[in-house]
C-alpha cells in the first residue's frame, strides 16, 4: 500500500484551482497575492469620510449618556441588594464574635470533609472531658478576620508580624455605600483593646459616573477617583507603626540631654494614611505615589465585592485553592506586582466564561 | 555644623522603648518577636469551629441566591438598554452604508485634530474639482467593520488575506440578547456578494446564571457555557477557506484519473465552526480545545460588550491608542496568548479605577 501510494505520487500532475475559480499551472498558490488588502489609512482619508466619522462620534457620544444612566441603575440595584446583603451579615456576625451558637439544622451545610468532621463529632460526644470542654470554652470564631485576611496574597503583604496583636481584636469588616459624595465606605470594627482607642477605623472610596465634556469617548463606567482614611488614636505607648527610641546626648561639656525619636515602621495601618490626590489637577504625581493609588483602589473594591461578601472562604482558604474554572481555563495573566489572583476578578458584575464542563 | 553633628553622635547613648511601654537596652528592638503570631490552622481546629464555619457557608449559600437575582435584574437591565442603543446603532448604520448623509450639525463633534480637519474642508471648496469629487463618489465608510476589526489585535489575527475581500462586503456587527435559552448571538450583516449566499452569518452564545446546587459556594455569576456558529453557503468556487487542487494521475498502465483534493486553510470564517462541547459531562476535553473555546467566549464577550458599541473608535484606531488611565497606572499584566488590551476590558458592567487626576 505504502509503495503504490508512492508510485502514484510520482506520476502526478496537480493542477490548482484558488478560490477566484482561475485554473493555477500545478505550483501551489500564494492566495494572499490575489487580493488587495483592506485601507486602513484613516489618517489620510478625504473629508468626507472624516466628515461621517466625525457623526459617528457625535452618535457614540450620546450613546456613554445612556450607558452612564445603565451605570445609574445598576448603583440604585447594588442599595437595593446591599440592604439584602445586610441580614446575613448581621448573623455571621452573631456566629463569629460568639455572641449566638448556631442551632443544628443551621449547620448541616454538606461538604467534601464531611467524614472527618463526623469523626471529629463523634470523638467529642464519645469523649464529652477532653475536646469537648476545650473546645466550648472558645467563644465564636477566633481571629476570623484576621486568618481570612492572611490568607489573601495581597492582604497578607499588609500585615506586618506587629500588626497582629492588634488585629486579633478585629470582630468585622463592613461596607456601606454612599450617595454624596458617591462611593463606599469600608469599616473595620475593633472589639475594645490594649492598642487602639477607635471602635472603628474606616477607610472611604469616592467614585464618579460622569461622562467627561471635554472627552465623552473616554467614558468607560464609574471609577474609583479617590480615597481617604483616618486617624487611628493608639493607646499610649502602643502604637505599633513607630519605634521610639530615646538617646542620652553628652556634648562637648559633658552635660546630657534626653532625645526621643520615633521611627516609622510598615504596618497594615498604613491602609488608613493613602497619599493625598492634590485639587490641582494639572499637579504631576509621582510615578510611585500613582501605582500606590492604583493598588489601594483594587483593594477598595476587591475588599468590597469579594472579600467581604465571601469572607468565610477566605477563611477556610477554599477561595484560595479552588480556583476551578479559571486556572483550568488556562489564564495564566501574570499577577501585577503582586496582587493575588484574587484581584484579577475585582467586580462583582463582570460576568464571566464558565468551564465549559461546568454546565 | 557638620562637624557638631559628629561629635554629638559620637557621644550617644540609645535607649529604645518597644510599644509595649519596655525599656529595652539600647539594643534595636525586632518587633516581630515580642508578638505571637495568629493561629490560622483552621485544618486541625476544634469540632465546634468547624460547626460554626458550617453555619457561615450555608448562609452564604443563602446569598448566593441573592446575588443571582441581583445578576437576574441587572440582565433585565441590560435589555431595557439594549433597546435604547438600537436607534444609536441604526443611525451608525445608515452614515457607514452611505444610505443617508450626516447633516452638518450632526458632525460637529469637536476634536484635537479639528485644525488639519478644517484645512482639508478649505481645501475641497477652493478646488471643488480635485478632493471634492472624487471624495463625493465614496459611499458611506468604505470597509468600516473590516477596518475597526483589522485594528484590535484579537480580531485582526483571526483575518487571513484571503478572508478580507469577502470581509468587505461586511456591512453590520450587531447583537442581540436572546432570553431563551440565556445569552446573545453576534450577527455579522454582509452585502450581496461574489463571495458568501448568507446575508446574516451568527455567532450564538449561551449564558447560564444558576446556582449550582451540589456546590452553590462556587457560583460567581453569568458566565458563558457554549457557543454555536452557523453554516456559510459558498458561492461555488468561491470558498476561502478551501484550497482546491485537481490531479491527474497516471497509474502503471497508463490510464489517467483526475483527482479533486480539498485543503482547508485558516480563516476568519472558522469562527463560525468552533469545537462543539460533548453533552457529557463526564468527557474529559482535550486542552487545546478548551483553550480555543475560552478564547472564543472572550472574543463573544468582547465583541458585545465593547466592540460593537464602540466601533467607531477602533475603526480610528483611538481605542488602542488611547488607553489613558489604564497605561497611566502602570497595569502591566501580561497579554495572554496574544489577547490585545482590549480584552483586559471585557466587561460593561465592571467598574474601573479611574486616574486619579481623572476627575
Amino acid at each position: 500500500m505504502e509503495s503504490q501510494k508512492g508510485r502514484e505520487r510520482g506520476g502526478e500532475e496537480v493542477i490548482t484551482i484558488n478560490p477566484d475559480g482561475e485554473v493555477g499551472d500545478g505550483e501551489e498558490v500564494d492566495l494572499n497575492s490575489y487580493f488587495k488588502t483592506a485601507d486602513d489609512s484613516s489618517l489620510t482619508e478625504p473629508w468626507m469620510i472624516r466628515r461621517r466619522v466625525k457623526a459617528l462620534k457625535k452618535i457614540l457620544a450620546r450613546g456613554m449618556q445612556i450607558e452612564r444612566k445603565f451605570y445609574e441603575e445598576i448603583s440604585i440595584l447594588e442599595r437595593k441588594y446591599e440592604s439584602l446583603f445586610q441580614p446575613l451579615y448581621a448573623q455571621r456576625l452573631q456566629i463569629t464574635s460568639g455572641k449566638c451558637e448556631p442551632k443544628d439544622e443551621e449547620c448541616d451545610f454538606p461538604e467534601d470533609s464531611d467524614a472527618a468532621y463526623e469523626l471529629l463529632q463523634k470523638a467529642r460526644s464519645d469523649n464529652k472531658g477532653s475536646e469537648g470542654d476545650e473546645a466550648d470554652g472558645i467563644k465564636g470564631i477566633p481571629h476570623f478576620w484576621l486568618t481570612a485576611m492572611k490568607n489573601v496574597g495581597v492582604l497578607a503583604e499588609m500585615i506586618e508580624s506587629h500588626d497582629e496583636p492588634v488585629l486579633q481584636h478585629l470582630e468585622n469588616i463592613s461596607v456601606e455605600l454612599v450617595a454624596e459624595p458617591n462611593g463606599f465606605k469600608i469599616n473595620f470594627h475593633f472589639a475594645p483593646n490594649e492598642f487602639i482607642k477607635n471602635s472603628v477605623l474606616t477607610k472611604s472610596y469616592t467614585m464618579k459616573n460622569d461622562v467627561d465634556e471635554r472627552d465623552p469617548l473616554s467614558y468607560d463606567g464609574p471609577e474609583i477617583t479617590n480615597c481617604h482614611g483616618c486617624t487611628v488614636e493608639w493607646q499610649e505607648n502602643r502604637n505599633v507603626t513607630q519605634i521610639q527610641r530615646q538617646k542620652k546626648i553628652k556634648d562637648k561639656n559633658g552635660s546630657v540631654k534626653l532625645v526621643t525619636e520615633k521611627f516609622r515602621v510598615p504596618s497594615f495601618f498604613d491602609f488608613f494614611s493613602p497619599p493625598e490626590i492634590p485639587s490641582d489637577p494639572n499637579f504631576e504625581m509621582d510615578e510611585e505615589v500613582l501605582v500606590q493609588l492604583t493598588r489601594d483602589f483594587d483593594i477598595g473594591q476587591f475588599i468590597r465585592e469579594t472579600f467581604i461578601p465571601r469572607a468565610v472562604m477566605h477563611y477556610t482558604g477554599e477561595a484560595e485553592t479552588d480556583h476551578g474554572s479559571d486556572e483550568d481555563e488556562g489564564d495564566d495573566e501574570t499577577d501585577y506586582d503582586g496582587l493575588s489572583d484574587d484581584m484579577s476578578n475585582l467586580s462583582m458584575n463582570k460576568p464571566r466564561e464558565a468551564d465549559p464542563y461546568d454546565q
